[in-house]
């Protein structure tokens, strides 16, 4: 099997779920001279829609690069990709529950449990096409598949804890939520470096 | 004519269907402390959901699957695969029509009649291609050809069984619209080395 | 400039447009036992999804056939077809319209202006194509080049008399809307032959 | 990295946005001897419609010519990029604004921000490509690469001059709104040609 219809399939996918995000961002209906408070109010779902569109296109350039070693592709990958896409899709769930609820405990714990599951099924389906010598290419080498398992894990154990803390304030896990991207945007440089030698 | 627009135009059309699923799913307007009951309510939009997203997720990769066997593609098939599209396209509806009125009779029988229609018109596509020897590769077997068949009768008579069975009670239909995509699943690794000839 | 993009995009438009007609078939919020009649209620709305479903696929077809005799793409053909794009995703709207007002004249009128539209752009892009051979296929016919002409002028014809008609009764202008994409169904087979050849 | 993914994905992002702008036209839901009134009072709205259909289709056809000149693609690009489809997506949510309160200033205000903001990351985006040689193909020339540049600012000035102004009579704004594109698609045969020497 080629890998080129799992591409595009994908790509599509992750290409709506990031435009489906802005659509949970109504036009406030009031009358004319109450429309700039209306707008302050949406301060939160804005946040939220571009919180949520950076941390999928984070996940759709992480997807993207995994792909790259891929040589070919098999049902159960496309099964396990299934299943990735299955939590992508389901973000703009939480997403619009915390722009609406933007300081209640259960949006901000279902919002980091989202992502840790996502987080999860990326590093399983990673783990699971690595241990296959067939089904990938020659060049990648055991340093940077490491690498790969390394970030995730560390992503994955910040979301914990932002679940865990959002025990005592909220606000702490909102500063989980932004590092965790942030972080990764920051460090893009390296890896980009580490990447552009293949 | 290639078959790369009908594959760019399906799994778009399979990726959006799949997408519009969680749509439904609305984030609850309620008081702060209801919010928690709130969201429990929507346990049956959310199962219907899953269960949706997986049926439509293996329709794609049945799909996928009977592609990779065309070798060309004329307008009748086009014309077909539109005809399959609209049953994919339409299942969004009988899915929140479920997730809202879970345990009435309507909505499961729409939902099975949706289901066994779609896999109906993807046994009539394949049976179209395969007795035309120009459009197939030359590599599929006789063998393989009739596996399509057969798992497609047995989806079907399923669908029909839990059709009926919802006269009795709509949870036996339930446990069979679950039951049939978690065998394909099982089945996968199976599946997999029959079609990993290939 | 390659046609690849200009297919993607297409594609990715089409599919979406043809899957977003379904949104407007809201799932009926009543009482359990009403549900039933509710569900019939809505049988408007299905036919409109049906035969905008039709329309817009055929459109589909109609365009991926084109753009099969097109060696390479200019900026102007890019917004020709934008303006094409244009009209097919503003038919969801007269499709809604019509499903919620079936027996007014407006929005049958309103419907065959859309569809009168996308046939006359359709035509305009391929005149624009084939009148410049150096972005034309060799092998393209003038045979076929003027079948394709005739097409677009008689439903254009079709769809002035159904949008007149509708004074007398809206019934007859829903005959010819239905009687349209179904001839071009039925003439499939000879089409097919025709371009078959290519 | 090659370029195929990053046109695939943004080629499906500006297809979606560009299609979710018409679900902000509701179907009136009013009685039948209203309908026509209703309708009417909809102006507006298709006006902010057809408008960012086209500055959206003109987007995509500048992302479109911008890609055409690279040769590779890196994981900065892929960051940038999706900033610029950030805002993008984020066009409708202004739009429809405007569609409600077309007389108000803020939204002129916000859809005049949000398009300078697209010219400007577009720009940002060009400049990185073409600071960097191992990016782009041999054969893009200086002169055409000043006049990307040139346009943009203009555009962006032009956006500029137009939040300003609509502190005196929002009406300007709209000329200036629908001027900057309109001049594109008029001086689109000149572009074209020059273009169209590669």
């Amino acid at each position: 099997m080629t890998k080129n219809r799992i591409e595009g399939f994908s790509d599509a996918v992750f290409a709506i779920v990031i435009t489906l995000l802005i659509i949970e961002v109504k036009v406030p209906e009031v009358d004319k001279n109450q429309l700039n408070n209306a707008l302050l109010e949406l301060t939160p779902k804005m946040i939220a829609y571009v919180l949520s569109f950076v941390v999928i296109g984070l996940y759709w350039i992480i997807h993207h690069t995994m792909l790259q070693f891929i040589e070919k592709v098999n049902r159960n990958m496309l099964l396990l990709n299934l299943l990735i896409l299955l939590v992508v899709v389901f973000i703009p769930f939480p997403t619009a529950l915390l722009g609406s609820y933007p300081l209640e405990r259960t949006p901000v714990v279902l919002y980091g449990v989202t992502l840790f599951t996502a987080n999860m099924l990326s590093l399983f389906f990673w783990i699971y096409i690595t241990s296959r010598k067939e089904f990938v290419k020659e060049y990648l080498s055991k340093k940077y598949s490491r690498l790969v398992v390394v970030t995730h894990l560390i992503a994955m154990f910040l979301y914990l804890v932002a679940i865990a803390i959002s025990n005592v304030d909220v606000l702490f896990s909102y500063v989980i939520y932004i590092t965790v991207p942030l972080f990764f945007i920051l460090a893009n440089p390296i890896i980009n470096k580490v990447v552009s030698k293949y």
